[in-house]
């Protein structure tokens, strides 16, 4: 980060500030709690902070009740934070606060297999327009994270391998950012954001729980022991291959009958364009011929919400076989909560409904019993969050080895 | 454990004497850079706890070449751990010591479903055995460690709804021991405990990896960033119960094709007794009529080793079965070690053959380039060590709670 603004960090001021983050700015008698510290010397970390600034001491927020405390926070100045969530057919850009608030917003359709040259062609012209209309410039952006849908090496912030889009491998997204940006730019799976952007929601509050994300592949990204978890090699929560029918169809990964081909996005309009063709829906074959044909999974919602039989019939399938999946998970993983996100939630009740009847079935009573799968709360926001946290975690970190540097030098 | 005799451990002391048991007894240098402290305060608290009794500083051991170092251990007079690993058909006993070092063991069958009373009367006389032929007694033991084949409630020590142990629900194994040892006693599952070996066999050097066990049920032990992970109601790792085919055969949790009803210990020898009666194993059909009519897993794997075909496709489908259930976990959990053990391994190279093959066909690319898939290299001896591990742990974490409770009172 800018080392010219604020002073590097020891390892205790580190901890502090990471209190103030995950605690959406404590009142001091809170973040001692946190920290399991004394008042004396939290206070004296606290004073030093300020003045060196890094926090800000703002004034009695609402409150419903009793004394109102004041609260600390990140202090303003240090700049404003860029989250990316790019997905295989969209992309949602925000700018945040330090305190993580989202200050503006856009998402914007966009298809991943045209190329890291031309997707981020229009992410750098995003980001541009949304910082002038804060009236800010590229040096006041602190941190950039984004978020990608595939298989990232954290330490490189390179894609690898990623099957839903060949022209990214190994592309530098943070060379491609770095004429426009002093700031530090870190690249995570998109799942992965999702999860750390619930459990910044949650305060840290639950260890274990997993996020699911259905759009055009499924994903899902693990929170094990307070802690986003990656894996061996960063691909941990690839579920959208796990097998769910060995007599299924096969999948562009050459295997047969795995969830992501059965159940996800392209799946679900495949079949109701199918159903229309095939005359088993008025509602379908009416929007196919409206759509030119071709049918999306919305039309099927769509027509779902409707009413339409065969319509409900194709997301009570892709629920159920989403849950099936997910049973095998939740036995090995044993989560207390599981959210769920991405653009498939979105085709109607009936396929939430599937997915948890298929989970409680097929689950292990003592894995279920306290088990709760619900809509991610966060909803569209969770991945820009998810990226602005891992920006301020990881910009707030490299303030102390610059530190080490510093002191090692 | 016995405050009378070793003084309660500040939080930084624990941290050295865990230091000590994770590093198998390491000179003064590699602790202290195991602690990432320095010299002068690590001999200072070294010469603390040599003096509380707490640590011993062995003579020089034989070493490859070099200078020979002095080594430091848990002082021998603490005691000694008593670590027993019960599975569903055979319970195995050790006296280890401080150092973790196996002082005596004893294995013998005993079936779980007699109950508990049955099996700790055997239990108990087996550990009275051993430590008569160290000529100890039972106020040597410092801590007890205990593996069951269930779902354990670690807080209390009980297991809870064990599908495999019906008689077993709630009954309190701490009870059972408390007439007969002041010493204190954790109990976990069985799979857990042979993770916390393995892990501590590896000096706690790989983060994440998994042991499967495979015998009368399927288990996984999980290791996530360095620690066992127990999951939300600490059944995380029943993966016994994952579906390998949604139209196979209905498994005792009322599912269809679950692993272990069709891969498992009694699947394997119920395929064997049928391929007898069949006609299409005539060693198969010799063996059943010399055991009186029912065939062991043994029977398969030793007819398997002998070249006979209906064996062969027996071991490799029950290979094939747990590999494509591990293909799950590993596309899920992307390990970077999968170590395999229970009785079911014993049944020759052709079942771990098929079980590989199906990993790696099944799984991403990516989440298998560097797996590898290997016979847990503890071996028999995982459960107990990894009982003793355990046993040692807590009581060191024990005598940090009590000298809380005394600053307290």
């Amino acid at each position: 980060m800018r080392s010219t603004r604020a002073p590097a960090l020891s390892a205790t001021e580190l901890a502090v500030l990471e209190g103030v983050m995950w605690s959406h700015g404590p009142s001091r008698d809170a973040l001692c709690s946190h920290l399991n510290s004394s008042k004396t010397r939290a206070n004296a970390l606290v004073a030093g902070l300020i003045e060196q600034g890094w926090l800000d001491e703002i004034g009695p927020r609402a409150s419903s009740g009793g004394r109102r405390a004041e609260t600390l926070q990140l202090h303003r100045g240090l700049g404003v934070l860029l989250g990316v969530d790019l997905g295989a057919t969209g992309v949602d850009i925000a700018v945040l606060g330090t305190d993580l608030q989202v200050l503006a917003r856009h998402a914007e359709p966009v298809d991943v297999r045209e190329g890291p040259g031309v997707v981020f062609t229009l992410i750098r012209t995003l980001m541009r327009r949304l910082l002038a209309q804060l009236k800010l410039k590229p040096r006041d952006v602190l941190a950039i994270g984004i978020g990608v849908p595939g298989p990232v090496d954290f330490e490189s912030g390179q894609l690898v391998e990623p099957p839903l889009m060949p022209l990214w491998d190994r592309y530098s997204i943070r060379d491609d950012l770095r004429a426009e940006y002093e700031a530090p730019v870190w690249v995570d799976n998109d799942v992965n954001l999702m999860a750390l952007g619930e459990l910044w929601r949650l305060k840290r509050t639950l260890p274990n729980f997993l996020v699911i994300k259905i759009g055009t592949g499924i994903g899902c990204g693990i929170v094990c022991h307070g802690e986003v978890y990656r894996g061996a090699n960063g691909s941990a929560g690839d579920v959208g291959h796990i097998c769910v029918d060995p007599a299924g169809p096969r999948c562009r990964c050459g295997n047969l009958g795995c969830v992501e081909a059965m159940a996800a996005g392209p799946a679900i309009a495949r079949l109701g364009q199918e159903a229309a063709q095939a005359g088993e829906s008025e509602w379908l074959a009416r929007t196919l011929a409206e759509r030119g044909g071709e049918l999306t999974p919305e039309d099927v919602g769509n027509a779902s919400r409707h009413g339409d039989a065969a319509a409900n019939a194709i997301v009570q399938r892709s629920g159920a076989l989403v849950g099936q999946m997910l049973a095998s998970v939740v036995n090995f993983f044993n989560p207390s909560h599981v959210f769920i996100g991405g653009g498939v939630t979105g085709i109607g009740p009936l396929f939430l409904a599937s997915l948890r009847q298929s989970v409680y079935q097929r689950s292990l009573a003592l894995s279920t019993r306290h088990l709760e799968i619900v809509l991610s709360p966060l909803g569209e926001n969770a991945g820009v969050i998810g990226a602005g946290v891992l920006a301020l975690q990881e910009v707030l970190r490299l303030s102390v080895s610059s530190r080490r540097e510093r002191v090692a030098a």
